[in-house]
């Protein structure tokens, strides 16, 4: 798998006493993101997967509203120690008219000049930016749909069991057929993968689609699906509470505690099918 | 518990149906932070504790060395829609003679002039700003006090048991003795926060401490913990390469996959008796 898990001597310790053996670790490294040469955002990731991973991260953003917007993805050429390409700066040149993202672009995500910082702001900025809201997608899912994508995302999530230290995103479609599954040492970059990856595939907006997320919901990952217009986000865990405030303004379904045959609907539920 | 979590209806579907009732969500929101009137970060948080959030996050920036270093943190007067204050910009002034943080300090972390972006120029950057670094630090920590930690922080996580939504990170002394548990929707910053009241508390570096984490080890929470000079990590899941290789250089104890009587060891050894 050979960036993606590293292989080191680990010492477990147990009542049985302790023993040496090799383990293989989940792989972590930063990326720079660079638009037309110029420093967008460092993020640290899981290598692989880095072209998805930009083309999702510059999506969700808002940077860009599909493939088209993008005309060239390459990895800079920075050695590193040892003389060799560190394949962890990637340098995109966006497509004529485009207009390039403002420095500080985090930053203005949560502000607005009428109140400051604060979640009301962070919604308003979702709703500003979003050019695929999943409001009036009229999908819809079996339950028993629902409550088989765990096992699904699981199953398709191999690093995990080699390293047992992997976020996993993956993508559905309504009737529960995998389309892509990624994975990460970050949540939201596994999502940003599984987003770039429709980008690349010309599929966004991602209508009638379900997201799975192995980890909780956050504000983020709520605002990553939206800007990608999936109609469905469910997660294994919790979701935060500007996640579900933003996932029902934006006219999405979220579900949280997807386990067995239970899960907590927190928005949207008329697209679920009892 | 106030803003920490946030009532809202659920339906709540399983195999005997649906049931509609009102759950708790945990809180999260935008917070950020001014040094000197200059926006510096956004992070989103679980409101509270956010003065020792941000004393943390400075300090593990490798802006300040200790409370010191901080003439006056207060929240800023913006106020939101409902004309009530956000509590959520938060104004810190350094003490005369402290140096501000270059803007862009997240990028400056991970590059170095000889090697572009890579995990090498991440190791060297925490290296460079190390004031605490824990090697050298002869503190021991018997392995059955080590095995009682995850009970003891998750008893001491009042809003996971409510929310399900929430990271802990949770200060012992070597003997086992809970100090401070924080908790929030973003690990980094339960962690921040934890630091965040040592650094408040004078007892930065926390020499002879062990910090405990409830989920997985990023490359970043070691960074934290190596520059407030914590000896000892320990997580309830996996680290990445990257967190087992800067605690391998740091000279830090990094333990994973604390998990009833066992535990993984990947640097450090040498502190734990058996």
């Amino acid at each position: 798998m050979g960036r993606v898990t590293v292989r080191m001597p680990v010492v477990k310790l147990s009542h049985q006493g302790e023993r040496l053996r090799p383990d293989a670790l989940a792989a972590e490294e930063p990326l720079e993101l660079r638009i037309d040469g110029r420093p967008l955002a460092v993020t640290m990731r899981t290598p692989g997967h880095d072209v998805e991973l930009s083309h999702g991260f510059l999506l969700t953003e808002g940077v860009i509203g599909g493939r088209a917007d993008i005309s060239l993805a390459r990895y800079c050429e920075g050695a590193g120690p040892d003389g060799r390409n560190t394949y962890n700066v990637l340098d995109i040149a966006l497509a004529p008219g485009v207009a390039p993202p403002e420095v500080g672009v985090e930053r203005n995500f949560y502000t607005t000049s009428s109140c400051g910082v604060c979640g009301k702001a962070a919604l308003d900025a979702v709703k500003l930016r979003s050019r695929y809201s999943p409001a009036g997608d009229p999908c819809t899912v079996e339950q028993h749909v629902l409550t088989q994508l765990p096992d699904a995302l699981r199953a398709a999530q191999k690093v995990f069991d080699a390293t047992g230290g992997l976020h996993g995103a993956g993508l559905f479609t309504s009737s529960g057929e995998l389309l892509v599954v990624r994975e990460d040492v970050g949540r939201h970059n596994a999502v940003d993968k599984v987003i770039g990856w429709a980008v690349q595939q010309g599929l966004v907006p991602l209508r009638g689609c379900v997201l799975m997320v192995s980890g909780r919901a956050s504000f983020e990952l709520v605002q990553k699906a939206a800007m990608a217009g999936v109609p469905v986000l469910a997660a294994v865990s919790a979701p935060s509470s500007l996640a579900a405030e933003l996932a029902q303004e934006q006219g999405m379904t979220l579900i949280g505690f997807l386990r067995g045959e239970s899960m907590n609907v927190y928005a949207g539920i008329e697209r679920i099918v009892r």
